[in-house]
């Protein structure tokens, strides 16, 4: 009678671990893992598993080499292990961290929504481009917790995967008792920004850790309503700073032309904040695709916030295996064409390893679904708050709830995942598409073009959505009516 | 410690009424009340109040003649009385019908929007013309709710006055114990038009009193998810249905040139049945301002559905006294120039005093605070449903909830309709600004344009929002970043 | 995606109707049954069902009878028969009126609790014995919701067994689609008692069909919270009355020896209404088991509020066919020896039935699941309230919460009735106990004198209790420590 | 627009801090509070308040005497301060300790429900006793609220006076931005008793630190759905061992004569564990009072599970100051008639204080207003979970729900607690009186028998319940119509 969760009888055996790495393969993401944890207080072993097994061949090549040749405190054993069940049995940890479909269907999520005017700067979480990326993807997790589920049930499972949201809703709704979070840098990001802010204004010396605030939101939309700096309210400060000249810059597009596209310049970060008095936690590029005021009028409406835009000759340069610059540091690594420093990356992943067995407990942001951490989002929905952990537990921190009107932005996004995730259940393609219909990205169209708009990316992307039920949706079968007499 | 609804002692005696029309010298809706009372079971005196006395004098003229020259079944006495406390005091009733506020900002509420964009149809319930005209509106009927619990608190009270969700959603908040209603015809027009489909495909002789329904939502946005025609489900009629032709028209802009404001074909109606899988009971012309997919684009985009503009020429020239038609009519009738005949209305009105003062109950929709009839909208929203009128009493009928994507639409309304109301009880222009940027015509600007927006409709209407702490808000007082780098 | 109640695709045809009598071989309630039905405006068959086939034969026999030898309005054939699976296909309208289990279960239900000093005047609905008497009584009824989905699954279905919260919970339990609502008297029997009450004290000449009321609550624990006698408030009535004499006796119990088991006194309704300033509507001998205060003590302190037992030796009197007056009835009425009389009875049924065909619409109170009608219980739970019966519909008014004590009374009661019916899914005893623990009768007791009555329970009433996994029992397991302790 | 908490600018000042001790002359607990600061990293100065005066003094003196006389790591002064207002000004945290009311409140407490039958072991946070110690308290907390608010608006307040739920709940009651926590051992005694039963039954080494779990429920009845030392589930365990013959044992009373009247034996925890699947987390004694099956029948049937009583001659002969061992001790030590040593107590005071000056974060359990963290009892009960510490911060963790039946057990608790609060604020004693019905062992009596226990309280301890509306109160003018007849 009584809903406990699910859990290992007892915490990870921090000498002894067993992770798999799905997505294991990884050109980006990997090698910070290999030296994250050399520089562990853990040892075991790590299976990699990856559709393209020869990335995850190459990176426990890597992964031993490390161990072998340098000083490291964990000691850890990589294999490439090429059936997801062998790689899954008995794992105390499981991170998924996988990008299956290939480039051409980023180059699609950003290319043909622009085409009917939705031009978002990132197109992949959210938005048409990120919808459908979470349709290509929500099959294959589903996938993936059927099959913890029988191989190793009381796993913890780390989802790296965007959308975090969608996925990690889906893996918990394949598999209602897994230990999953989805993990995401973005409000580190803001810790970031407001340790420089407190330092900049307030004569600080402040570091990202120094910054303790409460978060909640969903993945990409999160907000503070609470921000310390060394114990040091920072809304008094945010309050000032909201009407100082930093917070009020208008761009011109060409001052952003040597940008890198992940340049965050905070103008969305403070107009939100001088709108509704809650503090965004996510970069300005994301924030734009779910509080979309700021994708209106033309490309230069957005740049004018000091905003760039992900071309989607970016993705494919930068995705694209042969010409990736991370493959060729793990090659150059290994053959010794690079130097090699083992130093740690940011991520949380190892900390978060060494308190579930047993080590030091903290706070960090998590995605899990809602019990209550967020108390005006609805139950089940997966929410970004902080969350304390510790021996073999994660446990969300009681956020509270938001001002009405940055609730009311973020339910529309929490039906849209929902939607979205229900209709994967039963591969619904119509009533994927009334999710889609409710993205305020694509409400800025008639409700003919949305269809055509839906109907195209399902056309580019077919061979990625198998697993839907395409033949028997009434709306792509539907003839338009609208094109037929514009 | 028992929250009993407030309630008078007795139901209203039939035979010796008291009712007080707060804007009796209405041109439009004055005549028809006149003759549906002399035409009904109830006896009693009627005063007029309005803010244009004569308006409200020559109404009276009118009552007592029809009442003196023609054969009446209800005995009724008219008097124009120029004080409103004088007016309420003792009053069984109370109708509220209004438009204090003359032509000119109406004007504004389709023109000033239309120069950002932005073009509803109607422009006059939602979106930023219908939230101007609820922001000029809500604080005189605060004072109207506070005058009747003075004058008369246990009044039954009938609001006709648009934006009928915001309006009445005021009248409560400033007297929560008030027994008000919120009426209007949209949803007997869509069971008109239920009949007459009926009658059509399935060779049935109906009319709107055939047609029985499960309706809900807000005022302009209701819903059904069950409608019989003399007790047949007509759901399968609306499957079928769906996939006519007549359910799929384009229409030409020039096809509409000689069609009245008021035209509606529907085509709206059964786009949104097709989405999501409910019935939406409102006029193609008021949905699409809540429903937005279809304002996007140009003004072609939106008559491709048949649907044509409310020009604010039209509101200027059919609202300005002079060129009325129906104060002419009055005129007219009374000096003979006109023959006059004394036939009902399709107003329920008559009927829901008859049912309150003990004679025929019946069920009919109405806006009222949600108290459970809507189970997944907020308590205290105001939502419309139908409602149980019977001696002494109007209650609600339990309509349940929505499919997630119907519940999402409507809550976004919900938020802003709360927003502006929650506002207007400190003036707080700024918070009425945060609710102004939540409304999905809004959003298709930028911020900063719709604070433009904004600042320009108080500029055009700064006579009629006088109730508003203007000075003080941050948002007037904000410097156009943006314009000056444009 | 729309969640729309399932319901038969038109009305029922009142000319043509086929009624299942689930129960048809009752004493009771049949003749009332066949003289309603003969008086209404409906024709067509009765299909009779009864474990007891006889008296189903019987009562076919006199139902033809009364239509061939009397003047009837309706038009009626009646039939007995054998199989359930033929006795509902097609049928557009089912009662369920049984009891199956024989009179000793009853007499059990009694006497086995008062061993252990709790001792309900009825004994029949909650309590230990209300409990027990939903445990055998579950299974069944959800074999009926199944054969009534597989057989004709848009029948309205209207229960009369009790106790009417727990058997029509479970019937949507098995199958959430179905039409079924619980009838009971009681509300109409407070309708009466105000009736009277407004007679004596306001000098009114009223009857029940004058009082309206909004009434909430579970079955047997309803409320109201506005009362009207011809649109007269009633509280201002209530508010004096609560003071005066009648409403403040004590009675002697030598006072009630030749008083009926159903005698109501209403001093616990007025008791109540003091303490909590909303009104019982239910008698008092039902109130008193569910606001358990008045059982406390010795039976003289709960006759001493005008309440008498319902003695297990009634039961076994009344309820034995042998001596059932009623079995007479209907065999003297048949053989002549004693005169009938076609009049109509009290129940609303007939009236339903024809309003449901598409006669008069009507508000009555009705027991169905909760979709908002209760705001402040949960969703799912059946509630007692008010509902609006008209063609092809049953849709229950909105009536609003509760003080916060009296809600926490009747939540108290929710929760044993979700969790026996929970329980009987899958015919878990020990959970069954959880909720029998929850029972406030039973939190009069030690948890292992609850645990030996519960056992005592089971074990004189098991051959009705065999869908019950009562082997696989912890509880009925458990040896007793504290009886071998005292 | 935003709901953020209200908080200091910065941190306490670990170097520099005030702190106020309302209740100041307490015997009990103010010498572990000294000891506990002495032995602190933090500095500062501490005004000791109190009513009287002179235990306040005696207490300041031994805080410097602790100070001067021996090795600390904190630096403190201590002052006796005779005004509140001078006390709070500027504190920085505020501890509140108090029991003004003297003695024989307590006694009557015990002693007046128990000539009803009502006989508690504690009798002071529940049940009429505890009810009638809120009663007398709740009016004074809602004073220092509303000082605490005018003259330290920022600081932390922790409360220990009892009964903690509704004393916590007033202060927030009056003052909602106070930042208040309710402090209490209980859930700590729980983590010790799993520590030893880990140690017994799974061969660890564990101690209470090794214990973490999940916390929910209200003060004195909180609840565990998931335990584990050093990382270890002691799920299964629990399962085990709840039928070993040490979690089944019978006492007899004359087995419990030498034991303390805080002696715990656990039968009452195993027994609602092995009812209802979740593990109480607080000591048997108060378990009781609030699942109150143990309380029926006689002493010897509560004595059976291991359970004394607090006798009133205990109570009156401990908390005398004359024969008080604690008051004693100060003395004593400062005039050297016994050995004093500086060692910490257990209490998580000081640690907290660190917490939130900058110092190692942690987590313990708190009772603090329901913003989420127990996912389905009411928004703002004061609730009790485990809650983040850390700089200028308390965060309660996110607990999830219970069970059905246990959250029914918990919620009629939290109807009489916010019952009796909502009622302070208005002062009325009727409305008191309808919580106090609610009350589990309340209902054990006739209405009016409960009537005559709370009407006799109120005459005992009257001089304690001045701010109450007494003489405007209906229920105690009641003259007894039971009990002439009785």
């Amino acid at each position: 009678m009584c809903p406990r969760s699910h859990r290992a009888a007892s915490a990870i055996d921090g000498t002894d671990m067993t992770i798999t790495y799905i997505g294991g393969g990884s050109r980006q993401w990997a090698p910070k893992f290999v030296r994250d944890m050399a520089l562990s207080e853990l040892d075991g072993e790590v299976r990699l598993y990856d559709a393209n097994y020869e990335g995850a061949a190459l990176n426990a090549r890597f992964g031993n080499w490390v161990q072998d040749e340098h000083e490291t405190s964990g000691e850890w054993t990589y294999e490439a292990v090429d059936a997801l069940d062998a790689a899954l049995e008995g794992a105390d940890a499981v991170i998924t961290s996988t990008q299956f479909d290939p480039t051409e269907t980023f180059v699609h999520d950003i290319d043909i929504p622009q085409k009917y005017g939705i031009h978002g700067p990132v197109a992949a979480t959210i938005g048409p481009g990120g919808i459908f990326r979470a349709m290509r993807t929500i099959p294959l997790y589903r996938e993936f917790a059927a099959a913890i589920r029988e191989h190793c049930p009381d796993a913890w499972v780390f989802n790296f995967t965007n959308p975090v949201h969608f996925v990690t809703r889906a893996l918990y709704d394949e598999y209602p008792d897994i230990n999953a979070v989805g993990l995401c840098h973005e409000v580190m990001g803001t810790r970031s920004y407001l340790a420089s802010l407190a330092s900049e204004q307030l004569d600080m010396e402040a570091t990202r850790e120094d910054i303790t605030c409460n978060v909640k939101g969903i993945n990409h939309f999160t907000w503070i309503d609470e921000a310390r700096c060394q114990g040091v309210d920072l809304w008094p400060l945010f309050e000032d700073f909201v009407d100082a000249e930093e917070a009020n810059r208008v761009f011109e597009p060409a001052a952003l032309e040597d940008e890198s596209v992940f340049v965050d310049n905070q103008q969305v970060t403070w107009e939100l904040f001088r709108r509704f008095g809650i503090f965004p936690a996510a970069g300005d590029r994301h924030l734009v695709e779910y509080a979309t005021w700021f994708l209106n009028g033309s490309d230069a409406d957005l740049e004018r916030w000091g905003i760039t835009y992900t071309g989607s000759d970016y993705r494919s340069k930068h995705w694209t295996p042969a010409e990736s610059e991370q493959t060729t540091d793990v090659t150059a690594w290994l053959e010794g064409d690079r130097e090699f420093e083992l130093e740690s990356s940011e991520e949380v992943f190892a900390d978060m390893l060494e308190a579930l067995a047993g080590g030091e407990s903290f706070t960090t942001n998590v995605n899990m679904p809602n019990v209550g951490q967020v108390s005006d989002l609805e139950d089940g929905a997966v929410v970004e708050t902080n969350a304390l952990v510790r021996e073999n537990e994660i446990r969300p921190l009681a956020a509270g709830g938001f001002p009405r009107q940055v609730r009311s932005l973020i339910t529309t996004h929490v039906d849209t995942i929902e939607t979205i995730v229900e209709a994967a259940r039963t591969d619904d393609v119509d009533e994927a598409f009334a999710g889609f219909l409710l993205d305020p990205q694509v409400r800025t169209l008639q409700t003919e073009r949305a269809r055509e708009l839906f109907a195209e990316l399902v056309a580019a992307e077919e061979r990625y959505l198998t697993d839907w039920d395409l033949d028997g949706s009434a709306v792509l079968s539907e003839s338009s009516a609208y094109d037929s007499s514009h």
